[in-house]
């Protein structure tokens, strides 16, 4: 079993990337998709005239979307409604029997709304109380597994939802490594738009084709950006007894098969 | 088994209608709710500068969307990513373990591409080619049962697979009778934004409160706009084998109820 994360970010080759997955579903793995959607969720938030918003949290320096309910909406229209969309279509052009989701469906992602959040603001400390964001609790292991089981090739978009039954935005990243370990991957490969970790970001001579599970904090005094919380995502799907996880390069025309065959940063 | 199809006009009540099912399903009922989308449509469309346009087709004289790739691309945010959505999170807030898919999902609903519609403009008859809008051919009931067995509570957004795998926009009054008698449904109960079917629209008092199979045509005759529709929905409903079709009222505080006991336009 494999989970494939596709970044949200621009410059990922969708159809080389289906193409892959479709050859490894006729060699007999299984395959299961979370994808992102933050670049498009800009855009068009831009388009319907809500411009998005970024905040940094007080605590750990994270940067995220602010998601007051119009954003969760438009976030969920772009990523559940057209995204997800696209993929499913893509890989069913590709003889691939896909089958979307997120993480609202049959509770397949529980998240803890976060109720209040601690965020630095023109350097002053404030709190935010009407985001619809969450950190992820459970999978419904069972759902995908019964999807798989029948032939289905699960792809999940970013959105949990919360003890209330609240639809949150949820980090995809972390999604996918959540879904990882409860569906026991073997690997979790997670595509985006640059060939991996680099030691001084962004010059890609000074990749890290591998760090080990005792080097992961060190590796993320390398990273940058959304980059941070991949290597958050790979420590937690680590810990949940996944074997390996590599960020790979989603732009190339076999980004699946190089990623399987050593390129990018593997991290075991 | 009941299937409910939730109109896409204004009007609905939604929190109503998901209480209605929530009683429902607590008494054993099944159910499948299909949905539509077309007014929230035509709105996001217009904010994204898209602006949606409607054909008349040459022969019976049907108005529908004009599907063109954008046009398809943000019918699928509305009503698979938006709509579908809050429903979803709506009917779990009344406890109710929904799933919501389109007919994209697993192959939900196939239908066959209108490689080319004959529509009237300004009078002349002329040829649309690049129209992704299509007539449902098969439901996939295995999938739809699998999750109902499952204790899902399936929720439909009106969107096939062609045969070649483009993503469709379907009728959702169609799609909700192809759905009902996939699953070998007792009662399909179309929910919209008037009482039901008048014998001259828009006077209430005219309503009719049941139509037999055998008058059928003539109810077509009284039909309005996308009543019409409606009509030829029930009727290909009846010819799958679903005992009733009722046309009822979406906006009042107990939709299904009300529809279950008789008020609207019951057809069988």
């Amino acid at each position: 079993m494999i989970v494939v994360k596709i970044g949200g970010a621009q410059g990922v080759n969708l159809p080389a990337v289906c193409k892959d997955i479709s050859a490894l579903i006729k060699e007999g793995q299984k395959v299961v998709v979370v994808h992102g959607g933050s670049a498009e969720t800009n855009e068009i938030s831009t388009q319907l005239g809500h411009e998005p918003r970024f905040v940094t949290a007080a605590q750990g320096g994270f940067t995220s979307r602010y998601t007051d309910r119009t954003t969760l909406e438009i976030f969920a229209m772009v990523t559940s409604g057209k995204i997800n969309t696209i993929l499913v279509e893509t890989l069913q052009k590709n003889g691939v029997n896909a089958f979307g989701l997120s993480g609202v469906d049959g509770r397949t992602m529980v998240a803890r709304r976060k109720e209040a959040i601690r965020i630095i603001e023109n350097g002053k400390i404030r709190m935010l109380r009407d985001d619809y964001t969450g950190k992820i609790e459970s999978v419904n292991a069972d759902l995908l597994k019964m999807l798989l089981d029948a032939g289905y090739t699960p792809v999940v978009a970013p959105l949990a939802i919360s003890h209330e039954s609240d639809a949150l935005n949820v980090d995809a990243d972390r999604a996918a490594a959540m879904v990882a370990g409860a569906v026991q991957a073997e690997k979790l490969i997670i595509l985006t738009n640059v060939p991996g970790l680099m030691r001084s970001f962004p010059d890609e001579s000074t990749l890290i084709s591998s760090v080990a599970k005792k080097d992961l904090e060190q590796a993320l005094g390398y990273a940058e950006g959304r980059m941070k919380k991949k290597v958050l995502g790979a420590s937690e799907a680590l810990d949940l007894g996944v074997n390996s996880i590599t960020f790979a390069d989603g732009r190339v025309e076999h980004p699946i098969v190089d990623a399987l065959s050593g390129k990018g940063t593997t991290i075991s």
